[in-house]
């Protein structure tokens, strides 16, 4: 069920970012046996429930690709991230989305401050590196303060008479937001192959690892056969 | 709940087409509460159930066309039909498909008779109107022969030892299927839109009103604001 | 360009299945260099021209699934193909189609017939495999006689005022039919790898080898690059 | 033709946001005779040229939302504008994206200031009304100002060592960034429904009618059927 306010967590979430930014289930449609029963419609037979014979039917979907069956799983997330993590979730364009809109409103405003910075890395495939020379502390602070600068210009502005949905454009991508995705198994399973690898960036990999810990009780046998 | 057969109706299900054919409802997510919380989320807010503000509210975003909260709610029907209804269903690409495959199996065939054969129209935007001088019963004989005479090529290209996949030629549209049909509330109200009316072919337009039917009790603000 | 007619083959095309089906390039949009270039975005870079880099940067998009800057190569097809063939194609949800419809015109039926007919595998997943025991020449007349027959009950239901979009179902699936259909690069090679492959029904398998021949002179490092 | 840069705009382009922004046609493949020909797929037909016939053709289809026949025109664009509509810009699902990434390059760093700011309206169906009250003068400049305070912080960051993709959450979404973006004319002309109006932030609404007058000169049956 979905918390009173979008802000918060709903029941069934994983924390990530430091506690800063969080996923949510809230709802999901389907079964593992769902799966093996739409993959069973071309054979015009399905069944009750899971035995071995299905478990293996299942890993032979995957590993040959065979999609389709696991598009009748549905997921609605809710999530809570930094803007620029969102940019890069939406990208992703088999998921329906409906977020928080700051031409709408200009209450709850939070902001992202790295738990620990990284280093960059000489090369663009590897983006960034584990720190060894940078100050945390002080690039933290930096990070910090220039969130709350934002916030003082955009109060400024709103107080001077401007509209939200322009004032809205002195905020810094840091500024955390709030929605709402579904989509199908199939395209999920998509969605975490490129984001949970070294090449996505830290941050939406902590979603992506979230998510993994969301659903895997529902689809252990998934799971197993994906390496998760 | 799906039934032991692919070619059976599971439990919650309409007949169509003088009962050769139905379509069920094998799963849902979601409510009108869904939608009007998925809408809020641009506002920041959500609620546990629904008053007359959210009515009015889900009646405004049908009229102004505000899609994507209703793509949160998501429904797997299973659609027993003629291949020719088949091929217009499956022109909606938004929807997930998984079908009997004739490549796989030769059990179960059963064929199409109209229950009332109409007369051609002069005009193509209407392509049938009723009958007024057809022959009902000698009409429905000859289908009804010919499906039969499909058996028997068919069985007998089976027998000389011809493939499934190349036999299957020779049967006719007339021939029933199955398939499962994942789809959300946003692209069903498109589909419903298109196939229940009077340019629709008259044997699909009976599946959409099957569907409406099966839905409306859970979705009586939305059904009212559609005129269903 | 289009032919005049939709059932004659556009100027540049394919014929296959024994030359009783084609497929045409009508369009495209788009070359290697939009590809790298598309790339080269996210660096903030572009090129006019291609260099042995950019046959690496090309392959190395290929290789590592980086997708999206295929998607600006575009193509329309028209196809010539039998109905059960055309029912492959359009579960491809990520082309666009239009068809001809047997709701609105009656006119040149042709029905396929094997140039050879194959025997049925023992496993599904080897739906056929090469003929040892099947008298080609009594399955491929079986075939055809029921094919004409089809048309006799077709035009004979006609004659008594029945409809065109309910006579057509007496119709076999060896019917064949055109239809236009455009896709994206990226998508394409999708529908290649899956439908010239071994798994893939004969009769798809060879519009999609045609398909490969007609694009291959203008996306030659593609072509290598994917073993074409 | 592509620019040698990215950030430049390509031959054909229309500036938009004051001269701030633009965008440009890169490619487009099909014209008004394309949607015509595709129509008359279905009853078989096609043809070279367009007559009066073809015309009344054309806004038939649009009147009927007739939508298949313009999905074979395509067009790419290259778009110029602040993150903030970009974000609007990529919640439509059926456009292709590649975008410059601020994981990978810090060049070029251009940020927008409104030419005019707006005043809050208090309803949020019309976010913002003319300004009457605002000191325009004050307001650009504190945007401008922060605007630059933030790349003083992400400089720091990154002398300090910062990977790209972490210092870039400072910059504010007034940033502006380049993708290139590809659509079909069905999707396109959604898109301009839904961006040219009352309802869509003014800054976005720029983009849209500039994308009509690119088009306009080889769609002038559908910009008049449309009402552009």
């Amino acid at each position: 069920m979905a918390a009173d306010h979008v802000n918060l967590p709903p029941a069934q979430h994983v924390k990530v970012l430091d506690g800063q930014g969080w996923v949510g289930l809230l709802e999901s449609m389907g079964s593992e046996v769902t799966i093996v029963n739409a993959a069973r419609v071309s054979l015009g037979r399905c069944r009750e429930a899971m035995d071995d014979q299905d478990v293996k039917l299942l890993k032979y979907l995957l590993e040959h690709r065979h999609t389709s069956p696991f598009e009748h799983v549905v997921f609605t997330f809710s999530v809570h991230c930094p803007l620029f993590v969102r940019s890069q979730w939406q990208r992703h364009r088999t998921w329906s989305y409906n977020e928080i809109s700051r031409r709408y409103t200009e209450v709850d405003l939070e902001f992202y401050v790295p738990p620990q910075v990284r280093e960059q890395a000489a090369s663009n495939r590897q983006a960034s590196i584990e720190p060894l020379h940078v100050d945390q502390a002080a690039a933290r602070q930096l990070i910090d303060a220039h969130n709350r600068a934002g916030v003082g210009v955009y109060t400024r502005l709103l107080e001077m008479g401007v509209c939200r949905e322009q004032a809205r454009g002195v905020l810094p991508q840091n500024l955390l937001t709030t929605f709402w995705a579904t989509v199908d198994l199939h395209n999920l399973i998509s969605f975490l192959a490129l984001r949970d690898s070294a090449d996505a960036q830290w941050e939406i990999r902590q979603y992506a690892v979230a998510i993994k810990a969301l659903i895997l009780p529902q689809f252990p046998s998934v799971a197993q056969a994906l390496g998760w």
